[in-house]
């Protein structure tokens, strides 16, 4: 069973990371054309966009426009959109005013490698460039394309991810946080990016509104175990096992779903969440991938 | 003349203002659906929007429109996006880590008033909100949104705006930048907005693709003068007059239009850029506007 998703996860991973990489060509040539001299912020862009990482969010995105019965190639420029908005968010995270990471994924995080005003400037490229990506796309229509335009902006604005991380902020100074309220936070923060990925790929597929609507809430579903599962590991896991330090939670006194709900009752909850979102993808034919995928993200040990 | 031209800027002014602050009021009612409590980052993006400062950019997406025949409420959106992109520019333009200033427009900057990580992501949310406005602007028809999005995306993106700012940041490590660079420099930092939204106006009001190219290169030329302007100013004036300090330039070693062709060639050039704007705006009916505000942008002591 992981092989099969192992290989399906690599191949997206390739195909996003070429799709990026020509985007990415193309937006350098722009600049060549008007005699910018900026190659050093395509060179963090680049740093950062090829760091790696799951890739879980373009999985999403394929998967649900296969599940629909979409080609590939409808899909491509929400993939790419979504993972240059992703990195972006990574960039910004890391810095000195926020959490101060020197390194990401084992490498050194984009303002460790080409300083802190580079990196700025490189995760302000990355909100914005996504936009003219879908705005050009033309195999799909000018709605859709629309429709896929507002539902990023919103994900990773106030009422998603951008809210998400400004609540986390203020969690960290408190104490009496409720495991609602850091549901809710976590609906904004990881879950946002989840469910517009799942609701994009649908989108592409041309998928009715029932589909789209599913296809969400699955999204928030497995984003927030997701969360609960970081949380889960980075208590019971080794730091070999993870690829990261683990215990940093503890040690810096979060209030996490394992603090508030300890360990069983958050695997609970995780478990609870994961059948959830088995119970959305009936509404599509072609889910086998899916169904894997959610499983392996519940059980992972990374 | 003067107050012609101060009077509609006004108007201007107070419209975007009221767009934007409506805007924002959306935004927010969305975060209270899903029990976000972000107020803090609202407060934010509040304090820099509405900062005040010149509301070139409005004027020129308003006037353009205006100037092809459309109604002001085909730009309402336009607008309201670019000053919220201008907007988050200058919010990541004072950070520490850029420029380090800790005012602007005689208030604290945004993370002077907020702390450093919600400046940051109030800027974030400023790059991205634009998007959802656009897309959702039922007056224009999804033709034209995508055009604006895909203008907007660009100005501001590698190739335009930050393209521009990367370029000063290393032009600042140099001291052999010739006037070519410093103009291609300036056409990306300043003059991209400027162009954009000079475009901008023009597809809200459905223009031709002739006007529309004329309005772009309008919006250089008077991007350009814009600069040269700025940087005599920095130099002639009193900080009386410009309601900031003067000799800044000089004080940190900036190579300037001043700097590298004197106050009267640079003079000349702001002049001749001048001139040519005002012929671009020979295709448009209903120009008046426009040709006074060409000339108070030229003649501006602040």
């Amino acid at each position: 069973m992981g092989e099969f998703v192992n290989t399906k996860l690599t191949a997206y991973a390739d195909r996003v990371e070429k799709y990026m990489l020509a985007e990415l060509e193309k937006l350098q040539n722009q600049t060549v054309q008007k005699n910018f001299s900026v190659s050093g912020l395509f060179d963090a862009m680049r740093h950062s966009l090829t760091a790696g990482g799951k890739r879980i969010r373009p999985a999403l995105i394929y998967a649900f426009c296969q599940a629909c019965g979409g080609d590939l190639q409808f899909a491509d420029s929400s993939v790419c959109a979504m993972e240059m908005t992703h990195t972006s968010s990574l960039i910004f995270d890391d810095l000195p005013a926020m959490d101060d990471d020197d390194f990401r994924r084992g490498k050194p995080s984009c303002h460790k490698a080409f300083g802190e005003a580079t990196a700025i400037l490189a995760g302000d490229a990355l909100i914005c460039a996504p936009f003219s990506v879908l705005a050009q796309d033309s195999v799909l229509n000018p709605e859709q394309r629309l429709q896929l335009i507002r539902i990023l902006s919103e994900c990773e604005g106030i009422s998603g991810m951008i809210g998400g991380q400004m609540m986390d902020m203020q969690f960290e100074q408190r104490t009496d946080v409720t495991a609602g309220e850091l549901e809710t936070m976590c609906l904004g923060k990881t879950g946002a990016l989840m469910q517009a990925s799942c609701q994009m790929g649908c989108i592409c597929a041309g998928a009715t509104p029932e589909q789209i609507e599913s296809a969400g809430n699955y999204g928030n579903y497995v984003g927030l175990a997701f969360q609960i599962i970081d949380d889960i590991l980075d208590v019971t896991s080794t730091s070999e096992q993870l690829g990261k330090p683990v215990g940093s939670d503890a040690e810096e006194n979060k209030t996490t779903f394992v603090t508030l709900l300890g360990i069983d009752q958050a695997k609970a909850r995780a478990t609870e969440l994961t059948a959830l979102a088995h119970q959305q993808l009936e509404q599509f034919e072609n889910a086998e991938f899916l169904h894997e995928l959610t499983d392996m993200l519940l059980t992972r040990i990374n």
